[in-house]
């Protein structure tokens, strides 16, 4: 069969970086780039970016298909991303067309990045042998995707899954999608960032403002240090990261939690906080059929899902 | 085919009034029966119910299979009741051999009492065409179905969909489940008495604390009369309807969110503050693909949905 003669191409653009990589037709990682995505420069300098990771990918190999996923609002049926707020130069570009100039025949699928992730790590990851799981992506931003029996929950209209904007604090902080107490606006990077500067005016003097740049891995340093102000963001946010969960897992009763992402390395930090809330908010006993666990498949997970409908037919 | 020589009979065990109505073969109710559920009395008591509805709506007609929907968690597939809030007897009560007493080797489904109005609201009612549907029941408790292609969406243990125990407050009022700031404790028929009780010990010359009983319903004629407070009870609950539906339309973009039970009385004093919150709250495009509208099946969706499974065998 032609499917065993040849390779797939999972992308998956981010608001930094591309991570790109060359599959089997089994789904084996074979090989992988990673570069700046250009996210912040107008289109064509993205549509290069990908050209040149899959230059590099991509050079003998019959190509078979290519899978790209993306932050944002995805049309897969059309190819447009509908609204992404963190590579704004697509919003509403007709990036498959492009993609299509670059590929030429060879079929491509595009989807959200989130969704990407959820099918990798459900196939190739974390949720192996599970029937359902829900993939919370914890970054800048937050993301989900749900899978059950093998395929993503697209909605109507495929923006399902949007755990990050769900509310979980009436009247909370603002969000950047302009809703209030949503899930990312009470803990993601830009959250507990938001939270941290605030406190640094507040505290001119505290450890937290002599930090010589506010990200989640300096306040992650300096919470395992013991200084209290940091200690408190992190357990503020794992207390409503765990709140989400719970209500994941009230809403979905997925086999298994998986968090991936960024945020994920602040560990304990955020987990076990996070652990002792879903613990006592869950409903009845739909927490004991649900397992928190974290990704396996580290940056690479949406690459692989990405490619997951192609191995489906 | 014998299986258009008989009826089907579908009860929804609820916690005050038991439901059961004999459909034809295709599913259409046929004759009703409605009786206290004496789910405050022993098993016995309500074995004695459902036996009593049955031997009214089914004399000679062949007995094709029976539904039941009751209220809590339930296991299907060894036909106990997990937990049930409203039906203490059946807690743990191994209800399905009992059945299988009275209805000897005819097919017994059971099935959670959201579920079987989901999938009567979506196969006969008010989700008839939609490819997706988001169904809340917004009675005394607050309960939930979701149904995509046809299908009850149950989770790896049943427990999917428990929209009322979904926090939509952090550190909100207690919830009867031991959480805080579900939406059940934010808007629900004991929710909002709770509110008026502590509106009427607060200020016993208002016009709340002067009504003879607290209900919803008592509540919403004295705020369709213009009492501020009563106007202001309905006000609060529909906007956390709001930022529960809207959780609901990001979480699930279904392609219609249907509200029924008897909540949904109050009307516009409940429904115009929840549109106008989902309406700012939802994320992005979803909502414009999601329609809420209300359940044209009214108190008899449970029944119709319990016998669904067997129409679509």
């Amino acid at each position: 069969m032609t499917k065993n003669m040849g390779v797939y191409l999972g992308i998956d653009l981010g608001g930094t970086r591309i991570q790109a990589a060359r599959f089997t037709p089994d789904g084996v990682r074979e090989a992988t780039e990673s570069a700046p995505s250009e996210a912040q420069g107008n289109a064509d300098k993205i549509l290069d970016a990908i050209n040149s990771a899959a230059s590099q990918l991509v050079k003998n190999e019959a190509l078979l298909g290519v899978g790209l996923g993306a932050a944002g609002l995805c049309d897969p049926e059309r190819g447009r991303i509908l609204s992404s707020p963190n590579i704004p130069a697509l919003n509403g570009f007709d990036l498959k067309t492009r993609l299509q100039g670059l590929f030429g025949d060879t079929p491509i699928l595009m989807m959200n990045d989130a969704n990407a992730a959820a099918l990798g790590e459900f196939h190739a990851g974390a949720g192996l042998g599970s029937s359902s799981m829900f993939l919370l992506t914890l970054g800048t931003g937050i993301g989900g995707g749900f899978v059950a029996n093998g395929k993503i929950l697209l909605g109507t209209a495929g923006f399902a899954a949007e755990a990050g904007h769900m509310s979980i604090q009436a009247n909370g902080p603002l969000c950047r999608c302009g809703s209030r107490g949503c899930l990312e606006a009470c803990v993601s990077g830009w959250a507990i960032v938001r939270d941290a500067e605030e406190i640094a005016r507040n505290n001119p003097d505290s450890e937290i403002a002599r930090l010589p740049s506010l990200t989640p891995l300096t306040l992650a340093k300096l919470a395992r240090n013991g200084e209290p102000n940091a200690r408190a963001l992190w357990e503020k946010a794992g207390t409503m990261l765990g709140i989400g969960i719970a209500n994941l897992m009230n809403l979905f009763n997925p086999e298994c939690v998986v968090l991936v992402g960024g945020l994920g390395k602040a560990g304990s930090l955020l987990v076990d906080p996070a652990r002792r809330t879903w613990e006592n908010q869950v409903f009845g006993r739909a927490h004991q059929s649900t397992v928190v666990k974290m990704g396996t498949l580290g940056e690479w997970a949406g690459a692989r899902g990405t490619i997951q409908p192609y191995l489906d037919s």
